[in-house]
């Protein structure tokens, strides 16, 4: 059960703004790309095992904070590790950085539980039991003093 | 009941790409656009009376041909209309034009009625018989020879 | 010059995802568009100003916090105001409220300016003088105690 | 330099609407990868080749039909090949196809040349004539008779 998982993108022409380089929204889009691959390579399909299970994980805060540019063709590495892990909710910290390692933005999603046909917040245990011991399991990174 | 309805956006940023015009696949979600409100305008609620009723409008196949680039905070005009109206099936044309009134690119959405669970065609007039004596009494403007 | 101004959009198909809400990133993409509109009602025009003039207004910190989900069709009215303002940066806040007043989401932007062709931060008074001498006028509103 | 050459991708979340599926005009997005991947795997770089050379490959006609939905985290085939090359214009064709290698979709774009400045249709041999000699040598794959 990986901590951090990695995955690579290559920017896409459509990513990009007039400006040349990546709009911003596309790393928020990133962020969620990453997150479901750290819950893939930790064994939960978030399609068919929240989505189809009649739970949706909500995104309830988002920041990202961007230092490099990068533009279409670029390779960049979105990381995605599991910093708070909770009956109600989910925190998740992410960092992109470019071909040569230089961090190009980093980011934070915090998340509820809620029931897919009412979007009302949930106690995953409660409600879901089976999918709240596995994803009990995951590894958990928390954040250091400098994260913070 | 309008025969042509027109929807006036305004280019937005994250619809342009670093050729500083905007990315070609954001004129097909225009046209997403301009047929709710050609429903709309003519009495129809996608979300409440296809979304809500299990029934979903699929795109089978869509075309757009481009004249003339637009770029970010550009006004463009969508106009939508309802060409061809079956129990299977709808066809739409769309034309965008620039301020001046300019064409600037026009485009085709071919569509079926679909089971939104099972996502199987359906015969509307069996599926949904009240919405589709709503749907058969939208107005129709056949192309004339020299749109085919 | 209004200190606050609203845009009032109307939830595209397009921006939602298949927890049938609007997928989080599009209001990240609304802030640009409030934002542009908030220059513009103050008599400054992004791309004839900014953009054409060799200047980007790049993002360096984004935050989003969601309140309240809308879906397709639904009313978002995103009011946008200039919270800070300096020769090197400004930052933004932005409330999305719903058709009955709900607060849906806020957030906030910060910004810098860099040359448009390096991508390098620049201080605007020196850069691009008759521009910093518009953009000195607009009104801030700056953020309250409850607001920080 | 290969005929076809084929993109592999995973459906972002992102990139399906509220009925759960790919939302249409992602499909064009992927062509669009699809497309500098074939030029890449040639020896062709878009941002090195055509942007930073001044040139913009412009779609002037773009269709594309849907025979199978996809939903996130499905995995797509995405097939590129050219089908015309002229001093003035290309031509590509696409396939989509899923894990089991049901057709998708399938659809075609249609470029013109033109100069990154001024967005005036160029003649390539012109223009650009090394850019030309290189792009010239792509391999390229006549429609059918089946295919038209």
């Amino acid at each position: 059960m990986p901590e951090r998982v990695v995955t690579t993108l290559e920017v896409r022409w459509g990513e990009c703004d007039p400006a040349g380089i990546v709009y911003h929204p596309s790393y928020v889009d990133w962020f969620s790309i990453a997150r479901m691959h750290f819950l893939k390579e930790n064994g939960i399909h978030y399609m068919a095992d929240f989505h189809d299970g009649g739970v949706t994980v909500v995104v309830t805060d988002v920041s990202c904070h961007y230092r490099k540019a990068l533009r279409a063709e670029d390779i960049a590495h979105v990381s995605a590790r599991l910093v708070e892990l909770g009956r109600t909710r989910l925190v998740f910290r992410y960092e992109v950085t470019n071909e040569r390692g230089d961090l190009c933005a980093w980011g934070e999603t915090r998340h509820a539980f809620v029931d897919r046909d009412t979007l009302r917040p949930v106690n995953l245990a409660k409600f879901a039991s089976g999918l709240w011991e596995r994803l009990a399991q995951l590894p958990i990174s928390p954040l250091d003093e400098g994260e913070r």
